[in-house]
């Protein structure tokens, strides 16, 4: 059984008041707040257990560097993955992506060359394709959602044609919290031979993912969404697309030999690590991880359906709001703006004046707000710490604003 | 006066025990131990004061990018640079030289086109530009360091013919601690019309920098060395050329506007900070770099050179020890070899059981290692909370190590 309120014992600053108010936060969608676990193992190993990784011989390196090391075994457990050498540590999904866009894409790709993307990707899973196509003439290729949000599977798959050379998708939007089918566009794109990455920026968050399952061979996912440390994060390559790759940032520890004139590359994933990792965020992430697989995600994901089924419930109660998003499945994520607010900005700072933190803009999602029509929306994006309760706060929040800016 | 006690008073892991003997921390040039107030600041922003950056507009978004973007001038204010907007926040030195090496190298530079560099630098300033070797035909020009470790800047200024587009060089070497005059050098390369790019990585940790006074056009600095946390660091870039470099990581927060068809990128430094940024490291980053300004950089400098004098006399005492690296005025980084040593392994696994913490290796400088005829030393560097009776106890430990491996 799911404790929501043990859940929220656990994150300290859920305790604490903004304007005066409880603090109700809706803004996971751009980054989760921490449990007291993993605060509290960033502190310890700051305190007590610090040292550089790998390249060490004494006490605090070997034990830094196991608890490091180990947490690349945690996000293979996580993920689903059958190998940990097939997890390359980053810094987020932004670093993850444009690993896969300068590591494997860039060296591939021919002027003409094809990218399948979707019109709700975030800026993190479209710009390093605009890189390729300022840079190499890769052409980029769009593939729209239907009025509710939804995207079909199929429109993705006939996209995909003789020049296509990767498919870049997200696994559920963070504007409109629609899930996409991602195994079914894996196991068409593999029958045509095209890779497909997976931006589990938000999918890992809510769904529990299996990567085998899924047939992806690539699937970023960022760490301070997934309640571990800022700067934390972690990439699954497949071992095959990992063998095709060139480095990407070049530094230490990446490398087998230097000399002069040549460079003998490690093997992957170190080939992937240059440089000092985020030694104490990834330790952390693993913490973050662990305590997401206690909780269960398959028990994570029910909360979250019965929050996402309340709030719908709600928000389409609101006759004055225009709610963007209404796919079937949808995760916990809501953008909508509402009549007589001359940018969504005006509602969240009324939000915020009760406490309910949201984002308002274009959530890094330009292509998609164009495809709405909207310059920007708010967005109220749900965890699993989140309850009916905050949803009625959100509500009551929401006809304050109606009464003030209607 | 500086307290050496109550500097090492601040640090909690420096009264912990290893082996059962108090830590004698010597692996600062590896990465550094953190003060409290660093850790609080840490602690403090995950327990309280969490969100994204940039792009929220509530209370909390609006405290934590308060407190994230005031570390951009407090950077500015520790390296001497006039605007804060020349400051880069990457997470460390060897993602800042390959963001020039990608950024700002690559698109300029033809086959036959040369880097001047020395043979002490660190892999993270040697294998960015390997790539642009494999992948452009650029040439590396290597000068040379003398029988001290000493590295006459006129020889660098020498190596600096009409195909070379760039110097890249370090402040301070990371294993013999010769300090470079990068003065003399960033003073005739700008006369030859040639942009020079300084490795501070170790030098901002050591010596007071003004990057203003030095005239670099690139300094690059890390932020776990400079006892702040894992994954922080930033890098120095003189406007002109800020506004001659092309993004590099591509995502959120570096456009202004991107639709399908093309992007446009925002204004420089942000153009160069893609996504979510490391957040909490940074802010820690900023509260260490506020410790050192309190403590007067000058002041360090003058501690460390007093336990530098100390360890040199000490060290040259011991007259089966081979000692690489003695320019005068180096910093208090020492890399020997042991007669009867097989391999610097061997003597720092018995440094560690006397609980003194140093590093064996090649320290990430291979083609320094093949100019000095070995394959790995072993390095005891060290840092602000450093004492004598430090020294002391790793010339105990040594004789030790004499004693089992003589």
């Amino acid at each position: 059984m799911y404790d929501v309120e043990r859940v929220r014992a656990d994150f300290p600053i859920l305790s604490r008041e903004v304007n005066g108010k409880p603090l109700t936060y809706l803004d996971n969608g751009a980054s989760a707040q921490k449990p007291q676990c993993v605060i509290d193992a960033v502190t310890h190993a700051y305190s007590h257990e610090y040292a550089n990784v790998h390249r060490g011989l004494h006490y605090l390196s070997n034990l830094a560097t196991e608890k490091y090391e180990a947490v690349r075994g945690i996000v293979a457990r996580f993920l689903g993955a059958r190998d940990e050498r097939e997890i390359v540590f980053t810094s987020g999904t932004t670093e993850a992506i444009n690993l896969v866009s300068y590591g494997w894409a860039a060296p591939r790709m021919e002027p003409g060359d094809e990218i399948v993307l979707s019109v709700m990707e975030h800026h993190a899973n479209i710009v390093p394709w605009h890189f390729l196509r300022e840079r190499q003439g890769v052409v980029l290729k769009w593939v729209d959602v239907d009025a509710t949000g939804a995207l079909d599977p199929q429109k993705l798959i006939d996209a995909i044609g003789p020049r296509t050379k990767l498919v870049a998708i997200t696994h559920v939007s963070n504007v409109l919290g629609t899930v996409v089918d991602v195994k079914a566009v894996c196991d068409a794109a593999r029958e045509k031979g095209v890779p497909v990455l997976v931006d589990g920026s938000q999918g890992a968050v809510h769904l529990p993912v299996d990567v085998e399952e899924i047939g992806c061979d690539f699937y970023a996912v960022t760490g301070h969404k997934l309640y571990g440390p800022s700067g934390s994060g972690a990439i699954f390559i497949r071992r095959e697309r990992m063998e095709e790759m060139r480095p990407f940032i070049g530094g230490g520890d990446m490398i087998r030999e230097v000399s002069r004139d040549e460079v003998i590359y490690n093997d992957p994933p170190m080939k992937f690590e240059a440089g000092t990792p985020g030694i104490v965020q990834q330790i952390g992430m693993g913490v973050a991880l662990e305590y997401l697989m206690t909780l269960g995600m398959e028990n994570v994901a029910a909360h979250e359906a019965d929050i996402a089924a309340y709030a719908s419930e709600r928000l389409k109660g609101l006759n004055w709001l225009g709610l963007q998003g209404t796919a079937p499945g949808k995760a916990a994520i809501f953008s909508f703006t509402m009549e007589g607010a001359a940018h969504a900005h005006d509602i969240s700072t009324i939000l915020d004046k009760k406490g309910v933190a949201v984002r308002a803009g274009h959530h890094c999602a330009n292509p998609l707000m164009d495809h709405l029509g909207v310059s920007a929306t708010c967005r109220a994006s749900f965890g699993l710490y989140n309850t009916r309760e905050e949803v009625d706060r959100l509500i009551e929040a929401l006809e304050l604003a109606h009464d003030l800016l209607g």
